[in-house]
């Protein structure tokens, strides 16, 4: 079998298609969930498996499974996917690439006439990102039973426009379940979006889980007021308690480094003018650590702000809302047919965790799961100079390829 | 003379009238300027002074005269006013009452067919606030030669909406030449937007000038990141810089409390999504304090966050904008005339500094002036909240009066 490998080449012009679809101001992209540039991929993603043979199904939050029937269909199937939406300000490979290897594994093993044992599904899982409905990773979250259909579809993004009337909009609400079925494994490969790979001259990173992360939206109360005849003492500006609480969390950051990372990425302030002071802000914070142990401190000094931002600003602060992912540990089965096809085929890779969230981690929850990371330069990410190569990826894929077909052949 | 005084019901009609156009959510006002709200005031109030046999003339930028002539119409006009534009949540007195006191002055004088040998002229400047285009109190500044005409006409609000647009879209972009002709002198009642008349029981405040106030839009730049994977020395988080101006700007205002303060408003950032670390920040810092050299020195400080925060953030900033007001001495001539009315009528005063910005400051470059505060209930002010009392009010407006007479009649 040492002769079976993907067609590079033809991967890359799926992937230099796609990278036409909502264009970023950068040379990146810019392909929001549920907007028509996500829409125009979709089509395209759609009529290329359906031109490889696949059935497709679309389920109510979105999700598209392109199936390639197996010998036994009774099976549950082998997934493969990620995401085809990225940031406001992203790359062409985040997501994308797990997808579109998912297709040229079909199309390599319909080149050959390979039939599996069990069916394989390429999976596209809808808003990954987050960006513009929160929370990230809701298809994926709605199909492992983390999130419930009827609230995904309320969701509303900055513009007040709704998760479910744009995915009706855009001709993608399905009829099909959202999960509720078994599946025998799922395989999602993704570029590292870290520099380790690189760095260390490695071709594929073996993800064995995830760094623990806690992230939560803040609100805080404070009162108007005229910004020159209202002394110190008075003032209860909601900003400043907003930017006491980014500071604080920054420090967080650096208090764990290198491991640990506090963020915060977004602020949403009323009434946001010149000469009022203002009486609401709205902020996202977001820590992570590889050792849950260690995440929780950070949790716990995040919490601590509180109060002492509340004393300091003279303002009331709340959590909104508050999410947790990644302290997830893969499948050994999977992780070892992936290290089992890298020794293989001699392609030089470690076994790591992975600092994102990726829908891996909530099908982690209802199948056997593994991820393979393939490198990116820099570990330049979420920013539109990400980039990757044709010889640091296609190792990664070969490798998914042996795994996926070990397992859809198990 | 000591039965002259003016119909306070009669004023209170017209603020009342004035409190139902543009409520906002809380029982104050939300009547920005050139919005709706705004023309239909300015219709109102327009259709009010020539009830009372005014001429009313409309600048190019939309300021508004109303003039009563005097006995030798040679001689330039003495000026009444404030503005008639409000914050985005602010109250019913704040420029209301300023205006709607120099219109009371005529009727009164119609009521006992009263002239003036000099004519008098109140007037409503646009956009006061500075809330909805930027800088505040800019009819005031294109009158007093501060700002160019074309330039603010080209001004955008947040929707990409442009004051000439918007001026001649409510009907007030007039055929007069803003400015560039002669006054005899500006008398302008405000609220004092502070706590101290009410605090020692006065009912005029003879402001003598204003706090020296610098204020600066600054821009932050840095670079767009994933949140997860990218460590915290290799980020360059543009809110992360942005917070830390801010909670700076914060502490600058402490160290020179109780009399300096220091405030930031407003924070605008790109991407602003989660997920996502921000490549791009602006906000507006603000600081005031009544000795010039100490706000000099603020001002010192803050610029010395800028390096700073670009070492600890790896961030770019940049003052994009810089404006300063307050550092003015009102007219000895037009103050004595005030304080006079007040003895006269046994009005209990002091006299102080202005901590608020004020189209008065703009005018006082070209004309003699002065100005007068009357009390607001606990110093409350740019938030809906803010109230005053006719009884609080009315003696403020008849040493107005007064002294508006007397300098009609020099």
């Amino acid at each position: 079998m040492a002769e079976l490998s993907i067609n590079t080449a033809r991967l890359w012009q799926t992937i230099t298609a796609s990278a036409a679809i909502g264009p970023g101001r950068a040379g990146g992209l810019r392909r929001l969930t549920l907007s028509d540039a996500d829409r125009e991929m979709r089509d395209i993603f759609v009529a290329w498996c359906r031109d490889a043979g696949c059935t497709v199904t679309v389920d109510a939050v979105g999700n598209l499974f392109a199936r390639r029937a197996g010998q036994d269909n009774s099976l549950p199937p082998v997934m493969v996917g990620s995401h085809l939406d990225t940031q406001i300000a992203g790359g062409k490979f985040d997501g994308v690439l797990g997808v579109l290897a998912g297709l040229e594994i079909v199309r390599t093993l319909n080149d050959r006439n390979m039939a599996t044992r069990r069916p394989l599904e390429v999976v596209s899982w809808t808003n990954e990102e987050g960006v513009r409905f929160q929370p990230p990773m809701m298809g994926a979250a709605v199909f492992a039973g983390a999130l419930q259909r009827d609230w995904v579809l309320a969701q509303k993004d900055d513009d007040g426009l709704m998760f479910g009337e744009e995915l009706r909009r855009i001709g993608y609400a399905g009829d099909a379940p959202p999960g509720g079925r078994a599946v025998d494994a799922y395989f999602e490969l993704h570029i590292e979006q870290g520099p380790q790979l690189e760095a260390e001259g490695l071709q594929v990173g073996i993800v064995t889980g995830g760094f623990t992360t806690y992230g939560m939206h803040l609100t805080v109360h404070g009162e108007n007021a005229h910004s020159g005849p209202t002394s110190m003492e008075r003032r209860r500006n909601a900003l400043v308690g907003a930017a006491m609480l980014i500071v604080g969390a920054n420090e967080i950051g650096w208090r764990h480094h290198p491991e640990g990372r506090a963020s915060s990425s977004r602020v949403v302030v009323w009434p946001n003018k010149y000469g009022i002071l203002p009486d609401f802000a709205e902020l996202t914070c977001d820590i992570r650590h590889p050792q849950p142990a260690r995440a929780a401190e950070m949790l716990a000094e995040l919490k601590k702000l509180i109060p002492q931002t509340e004393q300091r600003a003279r303002v009331t602060v709340k959590v909104a809302r508050e999410w947790t992912f990644g302290d997830v540990q893969f499948d050994a089965g999977c992780i070892g047919l992936v290290e089992a096809a890298a020794r293989e085929l001699q392609v030089p890779h470690k076994r790591m965790l992975s600092a994102a969230g990726h829908d891996a981690y909530h099908i982690a929850a209802i199948a056997p799961t593994a991820m393979i990371f393939t490198p990116c330069k820099d570990g330049v990410t979420h920013n539109e100079a990400e980039h990757i190569e044709p010889d640091y990826t296609a190792p990664g894929v070969n490798v998914l390829l042996r795994a996926v077909l070990a397992r859809a052949n198990r």
